[in-house]
């Protein structure tokens, strides 16, 4: 059975157990907490030396790390990712966006916001986290004007990817009242099969 | 002809100029420069409204950017990227990591060192971008001291990728001289057939 190493309230973490649930494959979890340390201890380093969540273990010890890369194993051969060529890396485009563009700013100022006491240098750059942040919701907003989903015509890990964060981009202090697309796809991610909320363990 | 929107020290651009160059594809360059806003037109953006490059455009109009998706779509079917499945995800692994735990710093750290009057209020994280920039070294050297190259037994994107703006590091500040498996691969990407230095055009 894959052990995935989470935390509960990550996006990150999120993506992963969102899409193992829809894939139908059983998983054990491992609740560490990111804000005691319990990512950078020795014995989490020797596998992980990035030191992060998500991260996944299989039967005969393989690990992977990155949830991005992790969601893209997962679901390959599946139809979450495409079998079209340049599908596939619009796919890649989405995926790379998420992690540079996206998940900076909307996540990072979600984290600021749930954990006030939390000393952290990035809270000086308050203004440019909520100004990078709308500009990554726009750039969503305006794909998704006249597009379904990210990559394809049908649902695929982009759309888990992008949906991690987004879904509760108001916990960080942004309004979503201004992004009409956005909303109906938050609407269709949250009505596919098998969807569990980010607080489900 | 490819054409590829480009700015001449970004190694975000240079990963996608060298796989081009080393797959001998042809390919037209549109030098953008990005300290002059000339990524934020509304020509650019209707195109590509992340307002960054790289970006491609392809003969029929199609569009894709981010480096790393772009680089996957043009290898894709070569030996730059793995046929075995689990090598992919690895390859993933290390250009998220790139995207996420390692251009954020140490390329951010020469881009503030290139432009000193540049207004960026990352100026106010230094000591983070250093700290976080030599951690991404440090897991860096740790995988390369028992592998040759990052995703597989050969050269991979993976190795472009991270290869871009970690010999480069010096420029923001950064010293290899503690990192020696680093600098050897670095000589291995450098020995590479059809190797171009970053200020080839």
């Amino acid at each position: 059975m894959i052990t995935l190493y989470d935390y509960l309230p990550s996006g990150n973490g999120y993506k992963v157990r969102l899409l193992l649930t829809q894939l139908g494959v059983s998983f054990k979890r491992v609740e560490l907490d990111i804000t005691k340390g319990e990512t950078r201890t020795k014995e989490f380093l020797a596998k992980f030396p990035n030191g992060r969540i998500p991260a996944v273990e299989f039967d005969d010890g393989r690990l992977l790390f990155e949830s991005n890369a992790i969601c893209w194993y997962l679901a390959d051969g599946t139809a979450m990712i495409p079998a079209d060529r340049f599908e596939r890396a619009r796919m890649m485009q989405w995926l790379c966006f998420e992690q540079y563009s996206h998940e900076p700013y909307i996540a990072v100022a979600r984290l600021l916001a749930m954990h006030p006491l939390l000393q952290d240098p990035r809270r000086a750059l308050n203004d440019m986290i909520v100004q990078r942040g709308y500009d990554a919701l726009g750039v969503m907003e305006d794909h998704l004007k006249s597009h379904e989903w990210f990559a394809a015509s049908h649902y695929t890990i982009a759309d888990i990817a992008l949906f991690a964060y987004t879904h509760v981009a108001d916990e960080g202090g942004f309004e979503l009242v201004k992004f009409p697309s956005i909303r109906r796809w938050l609407d269709g991610v949250r009505s596919r099969p098998k969807f569990i909320p980010i607080t489900k363990a």
